[in-house]
């Protein structure tokens, strides 16, 4: 069995700051995720925070990451353009990366997908429906028809992304709106999947079947090759003639 | 005839520096290109080169350009990051972008698509072939199987790209190389055509059949919208039961 | 300006079999459909239905169509091979086709997706509405953010399709389902839109916003070529060395 | 360690007929490709051929197949449409098909993609040479960045299909050609892989590349799912109001 080195980066601002969301999660959205991931053995997940130094994501850390997960909201703008770029450089040798929530719009994100990432949202205990559109996919394995998170700020198109490559969940509101909530992409050589539940006044991450989901989406993300592309001055392949 | 209002923006260096492309291109690269663009009455080209203020890419400019041709080589570095931000801003709104040959590495291209956009490179005077996947498409008007360049610079794969949604062009090389030298994509609300023929020192703006390509592309590229996306919060559609 | 020469294919069956149907559509389906889109000077609009001598779609009509509209519900299996595979001979030469509603599960539909085309359905007055995904698409021209059919049929995921090349509308119902509504593909050198709104027991062909949208698709879907394509044994272009 | 059930179907008529091709494959191209399989021990790779009743395609056997292999050339029209549908429908279960050479003019590969699969061709001792594009993709682990036919008949653009979700080789030949000559799609639940090397009057089924990425193919293609899609009248998920 391959070992999935997993590292799961937190801004961790709205836990200190906030009671209601300290007490649903007190270890840190990055914690539960972590703790949940580490229930199986093949995978061993790690956490790295904004306020660190290098904000938890030097190059040796990075090395050692198979799949970083990414959930950020209030203070994108205070991760360095320094770290963002060796997250990129990192996905583009092969490292998966797996965006949640309010992520779509981090640095990272926009960067890799090179449009606004924008999306209109609502904050008002919205039931959210996640229908699977592939149930042979690795992300989908032990998950039905759908699932719901029966309170969730509303995330609604038109979300401003690439076309994905595979289109995993779209998303019903009882607003009456849509969502592309689960999509994968390859930048480089690194697979990438946006899932948009997790947000942090709700326990999310407490549920089994989205704790699945991460799972499988780590498994699914994990690189077998590292290859650090550049652009070389080659000779010719045929002889001249 | 809807007129199709075109910036043809260049980097203008090597024309001043080097007697042969300066022979090749006495009016620039950008000159030539524009010259064989307004031949077409619903077509308005004008330029844009580095060392004007704001490289030429002012916001009135950009205001006023349905789309953008990028050629860039020696000195991608020096184009300013607010002008960069700009221009992806404006190609999200819905301006197309066309860019060719060396702009591959600029910043523009790199921050759309997310990539390296890394490729393997020879000057060594190789016949190129390019041959025509999409007889259909609108980029394609005019052109046969295939078109011939008699002697250019190679550029091969792996080319660091996300997966093209059309593949136009792939390119044979006489020294055993393949490249996919026509390829689109949507970012935002804006189309973007990379088309990889065009090294300056050979004549390859001059040709007819690229010539054609180039209008083909301005054409396809035309934006119907301009739409400036955001993230609104926004009520519920349906009423709340 | 060009005309688009359409050609509005229905079974015509049920609009005969049932006063509900017919009370809706005194002039069948392919009569109301065809009736709007010449409101448009560019448009010429004719119709054929299954009863008509080999379904009204002999090699003169298709030769003369640009772009073919497809109604169809309760007796798919009545449409001979023979017309199937003239009709995707045809869309793969070049001539688009719009696949209304049931028309999911037509054999002309099947065979060019090559999947089941199956969905999840009910008929119980639900309300959709479709979110517009693409609101630079000419398909979407003076389409707003979304539109809505008060009462209608419920198509629900998961819909067995090759991933779309673009997805353009994604509609959400009152029972709790999603669908993507909108959807392209391009077979052969024919462009193909498949739109879910049309059951013949509610009046959605009679709806401005409706009718806007299948003119739309008429003028997108018109093709600029007619290729026929073979399987050819031809010489090298490179001289042997 | 899963076990990968696989079959290998082979037209076997040329081998029998042709003393040339019987000297390279006594045992028949699906004998060759068969035998470097079960090399693995994770693969179980039997044969079936067009001689056999139903084609050696029974319902059982292809309830026991996870990825089927095809090679068909001169006999194409002689597959019974039964069994181009009992393979079809295994497929959209999640069975994977990886079709081989001029199994692209297949009825299965044919009614896959919806398309012509016309392409040009010459039989003329060409230098093969196949491009990698995906490094990191589980088809060309431990394929370096190309591998090469010495002489092989060309297959050359255009390729009328569908765009492929990855495209994994692109073909130079020596005469000028070039090809996109390994392609994935999924269809339903299964995972199609069409790899063009195999004509049968070259020994290419020998090469231990060819050999481990026909092996890396069986390994990607494999199911984990095994659905039938229906297309069910379903209750709302929501109460009604």
């Amino acid at each position: 069995m391959n070992t999935t080195k997993v590292t799961v980066w937190n801004e961790f601002r709205h836990e200190k700051q906030n009671g209601k969301v300290q007490a649903i999660y007190p270890g840190g959205i990055h914690g539960a995720i972590a703790e949940a991931l580490n229930r199986n053995p093949d995978i061993e997940a790690r956490t790295a925070t904004l306020d660190e130094p290098e904000h938890g994501l030097t190059e040796a850390v990075l090395d050692q990451t198979d799949v970083l997960f990414w959930w950020g909201h209030m203070a994108h703008g205070e991760v360095s353009d320094t770290v963002v770029e060796r997250v990129q450089k990192r996905v583009l040798e092969g490292m998966g990366l797996i965006v949640l929530h309010s992520g779509h719009f981090s640095k990272i994100f926009r960067r890799l997908m090179g449009t606004n990432c924008s999306l209109s949202w609502r904050e008002n205990d919205d039931k959210e429906r996640l229908w699977n559109l592939q149930p042979g996919h690795p992300i989908t394995e032990g998950i039905g028809r759908y699932l719901e998170i029966p309170r969730h700020e509303m995330y609604g198109e038109r979300f401003d992304i690439p076309e994905p490559e595979k289109l995993i969940f779209i998303s019903w509101y009882s607003g009456g709106e849509v969502f592309r909530s689960g999509c994968t992409w390859q930048r480089g050589h690194g697979k990438i999947f946006y899932f948009s539940p997790g947000h942090e006044t709700y326990p999310v991450f407490h549920d089994p079947q989205i704790q699945r989901i991460l799972l499988n989406a780590a498994r699914w993300a994990r690189p077998t090759v590292r290859i650090v592309d550049a652009c070389p001055m080659v000779e010719p392949v045929e002889p001249s003639r």
